[in-house]
């Protein structure tokens, strides 16, 4: 391929770099591309991280080829390294330049850093010709590293990297670069998203016998839902936005009323169910999606499949999917946990209820959907017990 | 430039355009560096929504250098314009085919589109050559246009856009596609991310006298002020975010007092003023940099300069500063503002009030801020009147 052309490819991946929404797989996508444009057999991929270099992305196609991928994949842990002159990856990060070397087994004596071999050992694997390229991003700092190993003839010889790949891979690693910290910026946007509107959540049911784990525990089973019932990736992850604004309509009603340690009256209990209707009006009328999704579970997660719930007394499929889940994240969680007017009950009593209460109150599906998921239900189960 | 050169620079642009956060400073970015890698007099660039295209940046040396850059500027305005085949930006977001015009008064009657001579007629201005050119993301979607007027050569004759730029300035405008929407994607965001935290801010003060409006008012004085004691422009926009979370520990004095009609006992102000822990204590410890900022101002916006505020009595710059600008911006609203048990106060006896409490109540240099920014105070007190 000339120059020019690799030229045109190299403004295609950083188009498919830059469009890539999520960190781990943008980071994935790195290495690939990387390693398709020097026909490298592996490549890997470190972020830095304050003085360290974290290792995050490896990929082996003689061991993949050998043991399959999942064992590939199996074989690395995520591990850091300091950013010194010693190891390969930490003297790209330290001094930001490129490293083209023909064979790591026979480095000069005259070079600072060493090959740790642990790797070739522990896996029977020959490393030779590696170039090591630093992610240097539009501010000059040196995000990561990007290792690209054994260059390959078509005929499967290991030479060295060519030297018209340096300054390409440079430039594909400076895309690179900047794709890192866009998704880094987008991630971490997100995340203040995610854990403000936790926080405000719990804030909500403050005067509530509510706690933090209850929030975290019943986004966490509705995503899980949401998943077995085929729900898109990006659908899964909004309902761990969206499931725990259910009760902020809490706020709208009145301390006697809400922490009332008796048996409330009728009235007492019509007020209650407007929190539905009041969360809704906090979240109304809103152009963001993962707003209007929270309005409608505020409004629709207390109705029943059988028509017998509140506010709209709506039946069956009327009821929007994201209520009908969030009615069984909630009520599993009511019961398998602790309040202040039950202990928690055992899991094979709340699994009975459930099931008695399928189709009645919740929707048959939603039920068989928690059920597959039931592995990972019990893993949130117990990591957000309470103590 | 040879063609090699050329992919080199296109590849620098790329990382440019995706290392820009705002989307207006990337659309401004986009159409200066096309008009670069071209030499074009001037350009424009025109946004898709539904089945219009809105004209959203326009440069032109041209026009600059005859009226100044302000005249230049304020002549244009965004508006919008059907995607159909009839006008040039819409013809080309309708084909998503590139058009390269030699001189725009001489179409030939074998084309769809028509040249719209106001702009030239209104301003005394020659369009002659043009390249028009769809910026079509990785998802195929023609997410705008890019127009390039009059490609000039050293010795300042308009020609032809070369057939050389063609491919290459497709390119571009696929890097900037790709921008804009991770850049529109950023913004929505960035957008339900305030837009949640007023919403939940104004549910929390639910049972308080406060209202929407309050909110809109207080963060945007914040802002100002921060913007004229000289934060950055991240600094202030995080105002934005921060400050409508001041009072949020409200959520924890019960209803009884919060709500209480006759003047407070001692006791019960005691536990008003314990709003400000109460905030603090449900945005503490996070490593988000919005929510660290809203807790620093949840605990610190009812302290005094002298020392003689609440919780903690700090005096001076011993107050964090968002905490200052916050008191005051509260303070100015409350009195400027109705509320239930007073009338809005006329402007002067409120600027009385002010300066008589400052270097007491209120950092000089805060006041001060608030003073200058005056005028952008106004605007603000005057879009958001209680009605």
């Amino acid at each position: 391929m000339d120059e020019k052309r690799k030229m045109d490819e190299l403004i295609n991946i950083g188009i498919a770099l830059a469009s890539e929404k999520k960190l781990d797989k943008l980071l994935e996508k790195i290495v690939e591309e990387a390693r398709r444009f020097t026909n490298a057999d592996a490549g890997s991929l470190y972020l830095t991280e304050g003085n360290f270099v974290r290792f995050v992305v490896s990929q082996n196609d003689t061991l993949r080829k050998r043991y399959g991928e999942q064992k590939e994949k199996s074989g690395y842990l995520s591990f850091t390294m300091p950013i010194s002159r010693e190891n390969i990856a930490g003297y790209v990060a330290s001094t930001g330049r490129l490293l083209n070397i023909e064979d790591v087994y026979e480095l000069g004596s005259d070079v600072d850093f060493k090959f740790n071999k642990s790797f070739d050992i522990s896996n029977n694997f020959r490393t030779k010709s590696m170039l090591v390229v630093p992610m240097i991003d539009d501010d000059k700092q040196v995000v990561g590293v990007l290792q690209l190993i054994n260059s390959m003839e078509e005929d499967g010889e290991i030479v060295a990297f060519k030297g018209d790949y340096e300054k390409l891979t440079f430039s594909l690693a400076s895309q690179a670069a900047v794709a890192v910290k866009m998704a880094k910026y987008r991630e971490s946007l997100k995340a203040s998203n995610i854990e403000m509107i936790e926080r405000l959540s719990i804030a909500a049911e403050y005067r509530d016998e509510d706690t933090a784990l209850h929030i975290k525990r019943m986004k966490n089973y509705s995503a899980i839902i949401a998943k077995h019932l085929g729900f898109s990736e990006e659908e899964v992850e909004m309902m761990l936005f969206t499931a725990p604004m259910h009760d902020i309509g809490k706020l709208g009603v009145p301390d006697s009323i809400l922490l009332k340690p008796a048996k409330l009256t009728d009235e007492e209990f019509e007020e209650i169910k407007k929190h539905t209707i009041y969360g809704a009006k906090i979240l109304a009328g809103s152009q963001h999606e993962i707003i209007r999704r929270a309005e409608v579970i505020a409004i629709s997660h207390h109705e029943k499949w059988n028509g017998k719930g509140y506010p709209k007394g709506l039946a069956g499929e009327d009821i929007p999917i994201e209520g009908r889940v969030v009615a069984l994240a909630d009520v599993f969680d009511a019961l398998s946990s602790k309040r202040c007017y039950k202990p928690a009950f055992p899991l094979e009593k709340v699994i009975d209820i459930i099931k008695k209460d399928t189709g009645t109150h919740f929707d048959p599906s939603v039920t068989d959907a928690f059920f597959r998921g039931f592995d990972e239900i019990m893993e949130v189960y117990n990591s957000y017990k309470e103590v």
